[in-house]
């Protein structure tokens, strides 16, 4: 802090030679410094032949500051261009390692400053240690591709490409660019509206199989005889076997030392390497946007991946429809109490001795606020409008006494402010509880009659591991019992759609399950070997979360393929995973689900990170809701995960309980923009994750973000839906590559020395 | 992280006894922890006769978690009560410094848990150190005191209040609690909108005076007699070496090392007392809020304090704004090259070789990103859209080839949305540069002949500290030109308003001045009495920042005289301060500014930061702007600042630049309270802050705040409107009470020695 006090007058020009140290003795040096000083000072001093950097001031600006001229004639370059094959040309420039790419590749290779590495150790641990966490690696992505491939779930074709090679003792392409790209001409980003009554869904005939669960597994038969004779389908899942010894294998390879080790470097290699390539690479990156005519961030397609339906509008919004609702309909009964009094919302609200004036936001008391860190029984009663769980069974429920009327209304104006920002969809998760049967019929009519639709939305159903107080309450007698009523009315429907037509309908707009509670709750059983069976599971003590997962999975397994036979709709797994709590329950995500909630606990755990990022499994963050449960925002480890490129996208969780004003998702977003200095093109990858990770439709998907988006790196890349520059694509597709190739060497290695020494 | 792996299956009761170490010996205290650890544990287990935390889960909550059901009770109990004397009761708890308050009073005295200090010694520095420091802080108090009065600028009540006893050596009044509060009823929070055209203002005859400015000042003759004589009015205001010598002083103060020592404790005594505040009493405020019928943050009033009218629109609504205009007037012209062709605004766009269609967020490029952090030289271009100075001319200049027109539509529909909010307000800066003489007709005019005014506006001026630029391109030869221009104009229209009609209209609506320039530039020069006087500043190099300063500050004094003279509206200096470069600012800040916008240097001169916490001194801040330029978000002080009791204030500085949602105000809240975890009742604070630091009138004001509004601590606040508890603004109001009671005392007891040793 330059602070110089009752100092006689300074002569305005610098005077440097005044200001020797004594007994200095002057060299040249200091003639030199003098004159590099006496350069900078004048820089900054005005003159009628200075004209640069001659205004600094937020209202006028007459010339470019220093980088500008530079930045405006690549942009006008750039500019005018684009399309051409100047790129091309510049293939020279990049790194040795692609100089063996095909001609019609060639397209594909983006010019920018690659970052690499050279030399023969080239993973900074000893060869040992890299060939065993190599073998590791590889044995954990195989379960991981075996489980996503027997329930028809994602797993990324690049991964699969590697592991494929090293069975077959194939050489490794380093890079797989096929087709060409297709402009927005023939493929429009906007897709067209859904046509018709999106519930008016034709009922194919039923094939009359015979169902039955046993051992917590529904297994589909021929017919009656079949079942008699206990010969199901043969429609394969993993079973429990396998499945606990595939479990044991991941947790020694999550606590092997040197593994940790090993995994802990290449994220951190990773993390440094994505912050060389941004300072390389920023501008041309901020550039290349530029280029893309009409696209930026609030035109491209996000998908808030992860919203809880009864908590998807905001506080503010929920108490305007309240005091709306008691002006327009104070007399319609909207409840019965536990002595069967019918009540209209005017005796509700009497009930309480207040009336519509005196509600306001800090009545309603939604919010969630200091005092709910870490207390997630604090969280939930924030469920409860007023603190009134009356107010929650009229307005956010969907099985009431005015049949979830109220609830469907909020959600319908919820999603039109959706579907009037054009670019903003969500992913609702619905609750289906398994404590009886009718459930699923109920919440299809209530989506049915309500028409609960919008192009925007697709459904999610998420299932609270809650069997210890439906045991309790005496709704379910076994585990078993649970598992009945969640998954044999799917079975029922695919089996025979007419036999709940609206549930047939309403299926149509479901994608996946999730799997929900307080994670942290801490856990006394281990599920092993000598776990009970869900038909012997009764006595009163909650499931581990791995068993709720287990059996969701199994079941999910054997449903997809019943109905890819029928030709219907598959579901994913996409559970709350790794919010807080024990690593098992990540392992479990690994295994079983397409991609995950939260995920913040993988920050402590290396070798899983990076085998999620192999996988490109997707991880749904919600930063503002950890930043109030879990962990605060400045140390959510999104941006970290994010720099390691793995799969993470933005979501808002409950924009009732943390979100602030009308558009939640572009909250959430802001504010991860400003608290970790995002670029544009940064949140343009992360949106575009958003939608990869969604369950729209692969058509929709192609719309919004091009119809090549399966394919590999900047062949999948269309800048100009995504508009992410091809640069980010590549670098992000090319690191990818270096590191699958890496520990696919070092598995292929070890392997060749261990054959030697058997021989 | 707990996790056992590949373990037997752990029997699922809890069996302590079975976990003893070996040669443990059994004792008593096992028994009991044992029996604790039992209890806690079912706790948490489900039972029949276990109800409580009996689900936690984001569906359903059939309980109330711990703390719920007594705050429900408190709650209830509040609700019913509420509007009695109950509190009067218990003011038998008040610390015993306030047990002989008035029976008058007792109404205001509110019922919390105070943190009382005793002993005889309560400042925790030596007592030598306590006087002298006392003496200095009170000197520096009467200094501001000195200079608010005589521009007629805001001094608080109570800070005077303790100034006048000490020189009147009288007892201190520890609370001053008069008159009654008002409800809501006779007073609505609403203030009534303006009637007829607000640019319809009537025009007073002239007073026929002459005018001068000499020395940098402007003197005010009663006529052209006593202008020859040199006999001027004798408006009061602070000469230049009254000014110089009250600065060196302070300079002394704020480098007294024993002082900042003082300071600095004292500080760190505010923050952790507000942090014991809030543990005692957090949840009484969240409840007492939860009392006040219909308010709650939505709907109070707040007011950004600080923003360019430039950059008041974001960045998505400019880019709609020039689609729009592209659209629908494409063959208008617009503007006029330098060789005098004529342009429209298509030809503008075909001169940048672009389409509407391909313009984006992304080519406008107006939005701040991490290539802006510490380049104001950076910043400033992003005022040019894609980077073009043509179109920043276009669309956001108030004189241009259309005059303006633009600009004053866009303008026009941010201020729209401001009213369509209701509650939320602005006080935007618009530029006078002090070029040439008729700057402000034109600016006048501009708002005139478009009527640019809202109810939810007012407007500030901001003077650019840009002399040396006009000076090298010769547009004035010395300072006191540039003085003349800005400043002579207000008094010719003040003496005879007929004289610029539009002008005398449009200063109705204008609050004050701001004064704004990159502060990190550094500066040579020294103010003080050796410095030239602005006739006399002829040389090319720019003013310090202090001398800018001084002479709008005197400037504005005389004019407030004459204009209350004439019973005129009035104008306060509220400058840019402490964003970035010398403390030397802070200082000029304090002696001649109402308030400051920004203030991150304060965090560095503790002795500065105390006085601005004593004199209450506004500080306008904006994070988001911040952390773009000047300091990263998470090491903001602002929740220091606010802990500590300062007056500060959430303003968006522009939000063109940083915010990205429809509602930056909102939005920069929102941030604030995620990030920093602040209450309702925080957020409301500091709302309430803005509405007392805004130009808005006092008869609005009194609508917003209540009309007691301008009373010390309880009396003044009104719930019902500020929705702050009066547990809070007791806290507040006693806190600062005592501060001053302490160094009060301390320099009393000073003068007592000093006269003794003299005697």
């Amino acid at each position: 802090m330059y602070c110089c006090f009752f100092s006689e007058p300074v002569s305005p020009a610098f005077a440097p030679t005044t200001l020797k140290f004594p007994k200095h003795i002057h060299c040249d040096v200091d003639d030199k410094l003098n004159k590099l000083a006496e350069k900078i000072f004048t820089r900054s001093q005005i003159g009628p032949n200075h004209t640069h950097n001659e205004i600094s001031a937020p209202y006028e600006v007459l010339q470019y500051p220093i980088e500008e001229e530079a930045d405006r004639s690549y942009f006008e370059k750039k500019y005018h261009t684009q399309g051409d094959n100047s790129l091309k040309s510049s293939i020279g420039h990049i790194d040795a390692a692609y100089d063996s790419v095909e001609d019609e590749e060639a397209e594909f290779l983006t010019a920018f400053q690659r970052i690499a590495i050279n030399g023969n150790e080239i993973s900074g641990v000893p060869l040992n240690d890299l060939e065993e966490a190599s073998k590791s690696l590889v044995k954990a992505l195989m379960i991981r591709e075996k489980y996503m491939a027997v329930s028809n779930q994602y797993f990324p074709k690049v991964t699969a490409r590697f592991l494929q090679s090293l069975e077959e003792k194939a050489e490794f392409n380093k890079v797989n660019y096929i087709g060409e790209k297709k402009s927005i001409l023939d493929h429009p980003i906007h897709a067209p509206p859904t046509a018709g009554d999106p519930f008016n869904v034709p009922l194919q005939e039923s094939v009359h199989c015979s169902l039955k669960m046993k051992q917590g597994i529904v297994y589909v038969y021929k017919d009656e005889e079949n079942l008699m004779e206990n010969k199901p389908i043969d429609f394969p899942y993993v079973d429990l076997k396998s499945f606990l010894a595939d479990q044991n294998l991941m947790y020694a390879f999550i606590s092997d030392g040197p593994l940790k080790s090993f995994c802990y470097r290449r994220l951190s290699f990773l993390s440094a390497k994505f912050q060389l390539h941004l300072l390389l690479n920023e501008l041309k990156e901020s550039a290349l946007q530029k280029t893309v005519p009409h696209r930026d961030f609030y035109n491209i397609r996000k998908v808030d991946t992860h919203v809880h339906a009864s908590s998807c509008m905001n506080q503010k919004h929920l108490l305007r429809f309240i005091k709306k609702k008691m002006k327009m309909e104070p007399n319609v009964k909207v409840c019965k109490t536990k002595d069967g009094k019918e009540m209209t919302l005017q005796e509700v609200f009497q009930s309480f001795n207040m009336s519509t004036y005196e509600l306001s936001v800090d009545v309603l008391d939604v919010h969630a606020d200091r005092n709910t860190f870490h207390r997630f029984d604090k969280f939930n009663a924030k469920y409860n409008p007023i603190g009134e769980s009356r107010l929650r069974e009229i307005f956010i429920k969907t099985d009431n006494f005015i049949e979830g009327r109220y609830f469907a209304h909020i959600l319908k104006e919820v999603m039109s402010d959706l579907e009037e920002s054009k670019y903003q969809n969500a992913e609702y998760r619905l609750s289906i509880y398994g404590r009886s049967r009718d459930e699923w019929d109920k919440l299809a009519n209530w989506a049915a009659n309500h028409k609960v639709y919008s192009d925007n939305v697709r459904w999610l159903i998420q299932i609270p591991r809650l069997y210890d107080v439906y045991k309790s309450n005496k709704l379910v007698t076994c585990f078993q019992d649970l598992l009945e009523n969640l998954f044999l009315p799917l079975f029922e429907v695919t089996n025979d759609p007419s036999s709940h037509p609206e549930l047939h309908s309403f299926l149509q707009h479901i994608s996946g399950f999730d799997s929900v509670d307080d994670e942290s709750k801490s856990e006394h059983i281990q599920f092993d070997a000598a776990s009970p069976q869900p038909e012997d599971w009764t006595n009163d003590t909650n499931p581990p979360y791995t068993y709720y997962l287990y059996y969701m999975y199994a079941n999910i397994t054997v449903l997809n393929h019943f109905r890819r036979e029928r030709g219907f709709s598959t579901f994913t797994l996409r559970p709350h995973c790794g919010e807080a709590g024990n690593v098992t329950h990540l392992v479990a995500g690994f295994m079983l689900a397409e991609s995950i909630s939260h995920g913040l606990v993988l920050r402590k755990v290396p070798v899983l990170q990076y085998l999620y990022y192999l996988a490109k499994v997707g991880i749904a963050m919600s930063p503002l809701s950890n930043n109030s449960l879990f962990l605060n925002y400045q140390r959510n480890p999104l941006p970290e995960y994010f720099a390691r490129g793995l799969n993470v996208s933005l979501s808002t969780d409950d924009p009732m309980q943390f979100h602030f004003t009308k558009e939640p998702l572009m909250e959430e977003y802001s504010i991860a923009v400003q608290v970790w200095k995002f670029s544009s093109c940064d949140m343009c990858e992360i949106a575009m994750n958003s939608v990869l990770q969604s369950g729209f439709d692969h058509a929709v998907k192609q719309h919004w973000l091009g119809p090549n988006y399966t394919k590999e790196g900047v062949a999948g890349n269309d800048t100009t839906r995504t508009n992410i520059p091809d640069v980010r694509a590549a670098y992000r597709y090319e690191t990818l590559v270096e590191e699958l190739q890496s520990i696919c060497l070092g598995a292929k290695s070890f392997d060749y020395e261990h054959t030697k020494k058997e021989s």
